[in-house]
């Protein structure tokens, strides 16, 4: 399918209507079927240890899957999630970024479905992996 | 069961070992089952509209089961979360703070269950359910 | 809100619409905002040592909330779920029925989301819980 | 790493294991990482419509996992199921048979955490997709 809107549209959204976390997320890759995000770890996504907690992670997995679907529905559809089921697996690594897969292996009229896998970069292992569920709201 | 870790140990403990969130959270009450805890909810846990990320819920989400296994098991034991299932069921109300409500289903040697409902406070029907699994490492 | 089926009519309906089950649940009891449901564990259920399959369990759940979501919408409503998020937390009884206590906790134009504990018959201890999303498709 | 199980000693575990299920499984696929199972459509997994009822991919993906984990840990670690999310994304093609396509993202000493996609038999977008759970025993 043709996507609706580039890396750059997706950018330029996220600024303008989430700008609590503008310059925590950097899209790294996008394709038909899925998307490369980049989480700048930072010390408050820290806990003791120096490893990321597990909202942060949350946080990532969800945008993941928010930008893909947006990429594919266009703008103006607020999808919102409605459920997530996240297995955290590993520790992820202190002082390293977070960088997730996704891929989205439904999109429906009503709901789109998608799993992301998260590693700390570098690293061949994943951290955590997710499945979530997106609602889109007809027009 | 006896509790371990009394109301104000949690939130002793929470304050020395999880300083990043230290103020987000306070624990209302404590019971040898579970334990309901409020988030006290700022500008960075907003989205546009005024409704709590989704990433907030599931903190909140994660630190009650956190609490009431703590409470369980007592301040030795670094319990981590393994899975967490969230369903998102409605829009949290603007400005209101998030009140959990949780309880622990299994306390086994090395796994813990427990599930949460999430209500923006004062309101009836809740705006997120989740079920959570926490190892607890051997000594 | 007022159920637009009774438990007989959802005992007829089951009988006639899923023939392949009919004969494993039992409608134990059927509130405004919840039911019970028995399931008559038979050898097909069983696993080594006479525990209770988890495919069983699932089923269970699954019929439960379906049950549920039906008494409230009406029969011409063919609801599908969407997803099921299930925690195993005991080995169940050997010889014991699996009893069912559910609640839905959204009915929405077009999601349904409920949860649900498994308890063998006579423990006091759930053997598992799960939460349950179902898609309601618009008339 | 080595598996400590062919395809063939998987296939004589489960006669002999799991005499319930006989018949209804094939390992038609088993690598290093991961495991492919060809789930035998009868008349007892289908529902109204022909299609193949939840329970019944819930089984697949179960098995599934179950069998990677065993070819890597070997047959004397009674693994149990101690959690599985799944969505259901599509409605299984009557009549054909159900492939599913597993693979173990963590293999722990307690723990063990995999995902599945699920297809009907020559299509190219899965049914379902699901993350699981298995707790391995300490010998």
């Amino acid at each position: 399918m043709t996507l609706k809107m580039t890396r750059d549209d997706l950018t330029a959204f996220m600024a303008s209507h989430f700008p609590q976390v503008e310059g925590d997320f950097t899209i790294e890759d996008l394709t038909a079927t899925g998307i490369k995000v980049r989480m700048h770890v930072s010390d408050r996504n820290l806990r003791p240890g120096g490893t990321v907690s597990g909202p942060s992670m949350f946080a990532l997995a969800d945008v993941s899957i928010y930008l893909a679907v947006l990429s594919m529905v266009g703008p103006e559809a607020l999808a919102v999630t409605t459920n997530c089921s996240i297995d955290f697996m590993r520790k992820p690594e202190a002082g390293a970024d977070l960088i997730s897969e996704a891929r989205i292996l439904k999109l429906g009229r009503a709901l789109a479905v998608g799993d992301v896998l998260i590693f700390s970069e570098g690293e061949e292992k994943p951290v955590a992996r997710a499945g979530l569920t997106y609602s889109i709201p007809s027009k």
